[in-house]
Formats: structure tokens, C-alpha cells, sequence
């Protein structure tokens, strides 16, 4: 079997705007990121950013990844909204697409949902604590009842999203809120991961935990299935290639 | 209690470009499902066509809109983009939406949705049984174990939405297919219920256990909950405003 | 139309044995999730518990009974299994159950769940908070974005039942867990709420927001659609009954 | 990696009192479903029936099964409770379930959805049709748009189990008849996939088709992440031990 094919989209903006940024991901969060999952291994990966190119996200480039990871936040409103159809139409295909933390107000995010997307927010770095609410869950393979970040922004409910249809992570905060931290759905062909964690000005994809959990995140997120090359259009089955020709055909 | 208030949009081409529609619905299709609302009581209902200004779907129109019925079909382009944004905000803050038969390809629906929303179909003027599924569901109140329509267009799977939250009907077709003809979501705070029958050249919006469903399906769907005013911004909750402030203050 | 009809069953063990528990509730705690539910009007509201004879839920009881509330904690095993039955058959036709804090480990929940239901606990009289994560929900109408009980029994993740249908409060706890606090199944015809307030020493059923969600979950819970007469027996349909007999008669 | 452990467990009794099944099957339905397997190749296959000590179904032979297939029929009666009680703890644990045909009224299966399982049904060799609805859906893989049985047992909805997780086929039937053919779902750690077609009196496992169905919902139905040693117990989290101990420690 060749190896799963990962490609980690990053906005790389912030590393090139802000001090703090760029001491801790000096070559980009996407590379960190994409470190954290080849260290692991069975995953070929790569990366792509907004400067490129297409964003790096010609139709070449996406018709060989498997699963598409996003991080995006202060330039959603950059990415050229046909390279988001043409993200929007593989994961209907059948690509994985995992989307990370504040990604959740990205345009291929919110034309998947179909909702805001929207959330409470604070930045206080205070302490975040994950808890598995699904046990066996290929998400939380290798994580404890819980795991904690010392220091994150603060998400909370109501998260404007529709019902996930798997429930991985619930989060609290020191602050006092709730998040549904880890949630899955599927779209098409496609399946469809957001996980909370991962701002810019802390240490986050460093954090073991975290990139266990995108490394599961990926795998669950592959394609799995028959492909359909496309559902772009309505198709039409004239009465004599029915099922059941005979039973509908005029006499 | 106030009557709920409904409204019907038509999209109202069909019945001035073709004889055989017009001989049906001489007033054009939205008037017949006004008339099958209004006729069992408890709903005011109007109605409102794509040729009216903004498509007769203001913000003040929609503002005292309870749910809206949406049939369209040869003309889903025309609908200006604006009024697609303004109806789907209006979805999120509450406003119930049933969208009839060929609505599936509906802007409003695909955007809600995030899928294609494709299907396969025929027009063969074939038999359609509809099945109940779920017997306790308010939208099937009055339906026995299935109905059927005597010629109507088929429409067969796979229906390229996502996972419907509740399945109330499924779909028989004499040519062979089957299809999930009633499938009811949330989105943000509204309720929407996709109806599959209804084609323009067949008077299925005569037949009596179609209305009958249809002023179910606008009952399940009338906002019940608290309004939130907007989902459109991400709120800060600056630490000072925490529920547990002072575990994050910094000393 | 006439009211609603509510029966709360309690358990009423507590209450005999433990002298801060009658302090608390001097008429049991079935008499004050009563009354909470009968002062806000529209609900006719009785009583049962598990010393009265078929623990107060005979078959001609439950007949009557549009939901039923269940508090439980030290006693379920004491619950005959034949009512246990009769209560699951009534859910099953289509009536509403509401399960109140430790009624999560009873025979009822458990055999309509098909999981073991369990969760973690802590006895330390810590603040919870419950977050309202669906605002469009009913059984969320009138409560803000949160609200507070001061002094709790705490329930942390997993909570081992089926993925909610309907997820409307997560539970933040001073002492650092999360919980699913109010969650919506269907089964049968009949609709399931779990909220988890309620420990039996502290006065959660007093507390007006508590009532008020009891409130809307009963009004949720109703039976709102078609009545099967029973799910019992699998039903034969011949050949010649079947809707196309012609098709599958043999010639 | 080692290969999948599958075990088929078939009632056996129709094949030794009815004449015409012994001829269809004369080493018994459950060695031709194992054969169907195992020729796939990548899963261990054994098998296990009523008939032997603890119906072959021992905690040892059960910790040693990933995944469970069921087929049962006029015997469910026979089955022990407390030999179902362990194989609905190890499902919880995470092994997989694949019930199959008239396994929808097995003690188990019933006993995992909690509700009665009910539908429709008729004898009258008539032909299915079962529609792909979840193209990308790895228990589909391999499977045309729909495949078709030329001689089967109808079963028609309402099928009375909780609302599949994933619904993968739909049945359509010639004498009128719908049916949700391929359902999943989860209930603790474990997947739990029916599939319908199998009738005793028809060669239905012998169907290339249906075989390989059945592969794929064997491979989609393995144990995949963290083991939870068991769900039998809610832990108590005292004070001491609470992830925030110092938040709620009286002082």
C-alpha cells in the first residue's frame, strides 16, 4: 500500500508580521506542523502556503493529496474563492480535510458547514484541558482520559456549526468556559476533522499530544471508499436504462 | 398565541412559459401551496415570486416570517446572490425553511447544506410510494404506513446531502429507484425539511396527504427556541469578563 | 386542547433515611420537581414513587401519562423488571421521559440506551456551570448563554451512552471536568431527555433555571406525532397485500 | 500487524430440520459465510453455534474476537442471557458486531438498541434492489451504483431501531417495499454494522456481492483505538485527585 498523502496548508502570515510568531515557528507553523506528522511516520507529507501560486493548491497538487490540513486566520478573506471551490469539490471527491483551530472561520470550512462558524473567544493563556468523551475513538488512540495546554486561547460554545457527528474532545477552561474541541463529519465522500488547538503565539504544535492527535486525525480522515468522479451534475436516467424499464415503459 | 406566519416562494417561470404547467397551476404553483397551508388553519400564509423586487424577500419580509417555503427549479441562477445571504442569516437567527422537490438545487439549500445536493432523476410519469419511517415524527402525524402519488418525476440516490437528523420519509419508485424524500436538519437556530414531492407538469400539490405534509412540515419547522441576535461575530470575552476571572487574572 | 400530563417518579429513599436529605426536601424530592413544574402552568402534574404498589406505574398510570420523570440513585436494583418493561413499551409508543441526575444508572435508561451509562463522579460540593451549546433548542428558551449552581456533585466524561441526537448543555466544573448535561435521544416514537442537576444534599430543585429547563424538557418530550399501537410483532404482509402484488404474485 | 479476528456465529438449526436449506447449506450457513471471508484474505475467520458449551461464545474465545458476525433466527429464544450479557460488555469494549438478516431480533441486537427491532415482512422470492446512498462509505466499496437479488425475503420499514449513524443501502423491493438495508452505529467503543439480505431458503451467501459487503463491514466494523478496560463501574474522582484539587479543597 503507498503511503498516505498529507499536504499541510498554512496561511504563513503571522510568522512574517509578528516578532513572537517567528521565534516560535521561524520557518512557518505549516512546517512544524508537517514535521509533527512525518516524525510519526506512514505519511508522506508536504506543504503548501497563501503566497504560492494558486495558494499551492492547483488542481495537479490536489488531485494527489489524500488529506489536506488547514490553518488559516488573519487572511481568510485572501484565499481566492475558486481555489476554495476546487478545495470544496475534492472533499466532496472523497479528500480528507482536517481543520485547525482558528481555520474555523475559513471559507472552505464555512461553505462545507454551511454555518458561521462562529465561537467565543479570549486570549489570556490560561490553562485548557482536552477530554476524551469517545474512548474508542481512532482520534483519541494513544491519549489519556484528558491532556492539558498550559497556556491557549480561550474557544467557547456556542460553536455554530451543525450537530458533529462524532464527539472526540470536549475542552475546558480555566476561564471558564466549554468548547467541543475535536468533532468529525462527513461531507460527499469526504470526512472532515476540527481540532481546536493551535494559536499562533504559543508553543501548541510542539505539543506531543496535539500532534498525536492530528496524526490520528489524518488517518481517520483518508479516503476510504469507492471514489464518484463527480457530483457536479444531476444525472438523468431515461426510462428505457430504469431499474425497472418495463414497468414504467408506454405501452 | 399569534399564527404562525409562512411564506411561500415561487419561483413562478414554468407556469408562464408552458401550457401544460399553466393548465395546472393557472395561478402559478406557489398559490396552490398558500392555498393547501392556509386551508387547515392555525397559519398565515403569503406568498412571494422571483420576478417581485428583491424577489418580494426584504429584510422586512423576512423579518416577520416564521418559515419559509421555497420551489424553484429552471431558474436557481437568477436569484440574486444577496438575497441567498439575507434568507440564509435569517435560517441561522431561526426562520424555519421547507424546501419542495426541485428546490434541492436550490442556492439557499446548497449553501445551507455544503453539499452539491445532486440526485439522479427521470420523467417517466412513474409511480411513487412514500413510506413512513419514523411513525412518531409530528411531520408524518396523519399519514398512514405510506401514500402514493400516481405519476410523479423520480428522484433516486444517492442524494448528495448530509446525513439527514431525522429520516421521516423514503421513496419508492415503479422504475426501480428509491430516494430519502423527507429529511429534516438544523442549522445555527433553524429547522429545515426537505420535501421531495412536486413536480410542475404533475398536480401533486393538490393531493391531500402532500398538503397534509407540507403544513406538518412548516409546523415542525416554526422557530421555538431563544433568539440569538447574530451569528455573524466572533465574541471576545475579555479576561476581566470571564465567569471565572479570577483564576486567569495576571497577579 | 388539554394539558399535558406529567407524572414525576421518584425513588423517595434518600428523603427516609438521611437527615440533611429531609431537611432539604421534607415531602420528597418528586413533590418539589412537581411543584416546579406546576407553577409555570400548563402541565397537569402527579406523583409516584417506588413504595406505592407497581411503584405507582400501573399500566392503566402510564396510559395516562404523556411524559414521566424519573429520579432515581440508591435503589434502582429494587425496580421490578416487569415494570421496568412496561415503562420501556410506553416510551416506545410515543411517550416523552425525562431522566433526572443519578437516574442515569437506572433499569429504564439503561435498557432504552443499550449502553452501560456510566460516567465519573466526585462528591465536593464545587460550583458547576452549564453552557448552552445549541440556543436555538427549546428546552434552552429563557436561560442566557450559561447559568451557575453554586454547590454540585460533580459528573465528568465519558459519559457511556449513545452519541446525543440533540446536544444542548455542557457542564463545566470547578474541579477541572466536562460533562454532557443535557442531551435528546429519540427511540420508538418516543422522546428521551437526560439532565444531569440533582444531587438529593444539595437544593438544585429549587433553583429556578433548573425548573425552568425541567419545564421546557417535559414540553419537548411530549408525544406530538402518530400513535403505532405497538412495535411488538413483526408484521407479516402476504403476497397478496402487498402494495404491488400484481408484480410478485406467482402466475 | 496481525490479522483481523472474525467469528461467525451462526444459530444452525434450520439446516438440520428443513430439507431444503441442508441443501443450500449443508455444512450450515455459517461455514459459507466464514468461506466468504476468509477467501478475501487479511482476516482470520473461525466459527462458533448455538449448539456448542456456551454456544461457543466463551470469555476467552470472545477476548480473543475483534469482530462478531451474527445470523440467528428461529432460536433467539435459545440463547443464554448471561452468554449475551458478555458479548454485549465485550461490544462495549470495542468489538465489532455484524448483525446480519434475521439477527434484527437477536437478544443482542435488540438488547444494544434498545429498542424492538420490529419491521415488516414477507416470503415471496421476490427481487431487491440495494441502492448505494454513502458512495464514499468503505462498507460500499466495490459495489456498483445498486446490486440486485433475484430471489429474497421482503423486510419493510419501519424498521424500529434508533436512527443509523450512517446509513450505507436502501432496499427497494418489487412488491412496494423500502427498507434502510446497511446501518451503523456505535455504542461504547464498539461499531455495529446490519446488513439485511440472507434469508435461509435463498443462496444468498453465496452472492459475490453480498460477500464482499459483508468483508467490508467486518473490516469497517474492527476495534481501532484506545481500549477502555471497562465501562462496568462509574470511578469515583475524589477531591484529592480532581484534575483541579486545589479549585474545591476546603480549606
Amino acid at each position: 500500500m503507498s503511503a498516505l498523502r498529507a499536504l499541510v496548508w498554512g496561511e504563513n502570515v503571522h510568522e512574517h508580521r509578528n516578532e513572537a510568531v517567528r521565534e516560535i515557528y521561524p520557518d512557518g507553523m505549516h512546517t512544524v506542523i508537517a514535521r509533527g506528522l512525518s516524525e510519526r511516520g506512514g505519511i508522506d507529507v508536504s506543504t503548501a502556503t497563501l503566497q504560492e501560486p494558486e495558494h499551492g493548491l492547483s488542481a495537479e497538487r490536489l488531485a494527489e493529496t489524500d488529506v489536506l490540513l488547514w490553518w488559516g486566520h488573519i487572511a481568510h478573506h485572501e484565499v481566492a474563492d475558486d481555489v476554495v471551490t476546487r478545495v470544496h469539490k475534492r472533499v466532496l471527491e472523497g479528500m480528507g480535510l482536517v481543520v485547525l483551530h482558528s481555520g474555523h472561520f475559513s471559507k472552505i470550512f464555512r461553505r462545507l458547514m454551511g454555518t458561521t462558524c462562529t465561537l467565543t473567544w479570549r486570549e489570556a493563556a490560561e490553562k485548557e484541558r482536552l477530554w476524551v468523551c469517545n474512548p474508542g475513538h481512532p482520534i483519541a488512540a494513544g491519549i489519556d482520559r484528558y491532556f492539558e495546554l498550559p497556556h491557549t486561547e480561550m474557544y467557547g460554545e456556542p460553536f455554530a456549526v451543525p450537530p458533529p457527528e462524532e464527539q472526540v474532545f470536549i475542552s475546558w477552561f480555566a476561564g471558564g468556559e466549554v468548547f467541543r474541541s475535536g468533532c468529525c463529519w462527513r461531507r460527499g465522500n469526504g470526512k472532515i476533522f476540527y481540532f481546536r488547538p493551535g494559536h499562533e503565539t504559543y508553543p501548541i504544535y510542539y505539543d506531543d499530544n496535539v500532534r498525536r492527535v492530528i496524526h490520528n486525525g489524518v488517518l481517520w480522515a483518508r479516503p476510504e471508499g469507492v471514489w464518484v468522479d463527480s457530483f457536479d451534475d444531476c444525472r438523468n436516467i431515461p426510462a428505457d436504462d430504469a431499474p425497472e424499464a418495463r414497468a414504467i415503459r408506454p405501452e
